[in-house]
């Protein structure tokens, strides 16, 4: 089934910025998509200019914290065409999210053909240089005027595009990380598992003060024993312990990255042993005092998959393979970005290339 | 320090509705007040027509969840002067919520001109009849467009006010209230203690499941151990065992309702012991069954104090009070509604007499 989207061209269009000063979602491209539901459909499916959403003070969004997205790329690939990285991952992410929040689901169709046609549209904001993709953010928010307690019944679906550069002021640089010990972003039960922008409003004081240490982000542990490692502010997390990498299993308050599955995928069909189960910070700590702990790694669709050099709290602060990007990190990010441009085969289907 | 608000009149009055059909959060009154924060002060403080907010589409409040609210009342009281209540406690929960949210707080004079600003301008807005009032929600978002995540460095503080009605359809009769046995509202080291979109999102599938089943709302239990009462979805709740009457202690993930505290107090002036402390609900079907459990209320600014006449979840099914409001629950529900309206002297200093 073919959604029919208009297509309203910007009459002004807005500031471009050199690819090597792009930072991450500073700067956005000229065209957005929405689409709007109410009494049971999706309806208005348009790219129109990027601007301002016009929204009741009452709107869900900004009392009950209705708030879903999704966070994908679009490379330029070989021969100049569009490559999307894994769309089908994201639509799915997104319902499941939306119906824990009790959102109506994005049909795959709609989410596909929007995505598609807003990066053609825009498709001379997706960056050429090493390590910088167009980012995609679909963000799906509840709309309806009401202050009682419930789901609203009107929502927004929109996708805003923003050329970026690397997530890590630090490039692909090692990143040093915070154990936070007393503050939950997520417990079981709750919604951790989705994109859920309650998750994100719950980091941020912690990952503020980590940056205060001259900390790039946290690392969470589980909310019931507190010793159970979860993920990273903005990544799943992997441990290399000897030749074996262990990364937490999904237990339901952990988001399940798309870059996290590229990753393991990846392990196992290059036969390097890769366990997804319950992993203490106590373990890493011994694994690191007896030299076994090889190389920390985190995975996500901004960072790719970004080398961990340090990882600290406050009585403990353990250097990582030298404060050195190790080799398995190296390669991971090296295929996964080879796949994204088609540098590489892809044996996994990863990618979507657009015909133009 | 006196701030300057500007006001600038409607000019196209809003439909008004029948004091009888307000329902609760569904209509608006004409104005809004409305501020913006930005480069470290609140600018433009102004009253302005009820209207839509424009928003960029990468705001902070759309993405990562900054969003805070509360929720206080005016009543139209004794010689027909307009009654604050608790104005006080709302703008210190606030600027607690804030802090915990990475979001400037509102300060005390701002807050507090604000509504009084807005309710004189709204004043014909305050419904007259008992159990009505006009709801005042200020609501603070971040508006900053910017796709890392980080605190916002752009806010806007809102208000917004609702002529109400009664919360339940079931007006003051006894609500039926569903326990959730799986679902976590919120935990320790989260959000749960302040007025934060994030924990209604989390808390939507449960009371949609619940009211399914034909429950007002859920009780929420402790995210650890799965038996300790918190509150209910938009209230605390109270137990009456024999003479004594129980309410979860504050452990920092339950919200610390205005109301609780109203009934704390009360039921210490009137010597009657009130104990806050953990209880479980095994201990509530325990003291059903030997017939100790005398009453069940909760207590909200939207609900004021209402009984409980039912509890239930899959395994468990208790009638409270033989589903009839109790002396207790009605004497505070009197109590408190009376010192609203002027109608009983303010021993505490609960309520704010607007000069007009
Ligand atoms: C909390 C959290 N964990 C993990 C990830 C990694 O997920 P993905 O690989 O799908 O980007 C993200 C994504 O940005 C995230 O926000
Ligand atoms: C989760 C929750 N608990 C308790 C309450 C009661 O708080 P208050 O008495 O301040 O309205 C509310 C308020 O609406 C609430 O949303």
């Amino acid at each position: 089934m073919k959604t029919t989207i208009s297509i309203e061209k910007t009459k002004s269009e807005r500031t471009r910025h050199p690819e090597d000063q792009l930072g991450f979602g500073k700067y956005f491209a000229d065209h957005m998509f929405i689409a709007e539901y109410s009494e049971g459909s999706w309806k208005e499916a348009r790219i129109v200019p990027y601007g301002p959403l016009s929204l009741d003070p009452g709107a869900s969004v900004f009392h009950y914290g209705q708030a879903l997205f999704e966070g994908m790329k679009a490379f330029r690939g070989q021969n100049d065409r569009i490559h999307l990285f894994r769309p089908d991952f994201h639509v799915r992410r997104l319902a499941h999210g939306a119906e824990k929040l009790c959102m109506p689901s994005v049909p795959a169709e709609l989410f596909t053909e929007a995505v598609e046609a807003l990066v053609k549209v825009d498709s001379s904001w997706i960056p050429k240089s090493e390590g910088s993709a167009l980012y995609l953010r679909p963000t799906l928010i509840g709309t309806e005027s009401f202050l009682g307690v419930r789901p609203s019944q009107k929502y927004l679906f929109f996708i805003i595009t923003s050329p970026v550069g690397p997530y890590y002021s630090e490039g692909f640089n090692p990143v040093k990380i915070w154990i936070e010990r007393s503050r939950v972003r997520a417990a079981v039960g709750g919604l951790g598992d989705i994109k859920a922008g309650a998750n994100y409003a719950a980091s941020l004081a912690a990952s503020t003060a980590a940056k205060k240490k001259d900390f790039a982000q946290v690392l969470w542990l589980d909310s019931m024993e507190r010793k159970y490692i979860e993920e990273v502010g903005t990544m799943n997390v992997f441990f290399k312990i000897n030749d074996e990498v262990i990364t937490p299993a999904l237990n339901g308050s952990i988001l399940a990255g798309a870059t996290r599955d590229c990753v393991i995928q990846l392990l196992k069909s290059w036969n390097i042993p890769v366990t997804e189960r319950k992993i203490s910070i106590d373990e890493v700590f011994d694994a690191h005092k007896t030299g076994q702990l090889k190389e920390v790694f985190g995975s996500g669709t901004a960072a790719v998959v970004s080398s961990v050099g340090e990882l600290a709290d406050q009585d403990h602060r353990i250097t990582i393979n030298n404060n050195q990007v190790g080799d398995l990190t190296k390669k991971l990010l090296n295929e996964i970005t080879s796949i994204q441009l088609g540098k590489k085969s892809d044996p996994f289907g990863w990618v979507k290339v657009l015909e133009s």
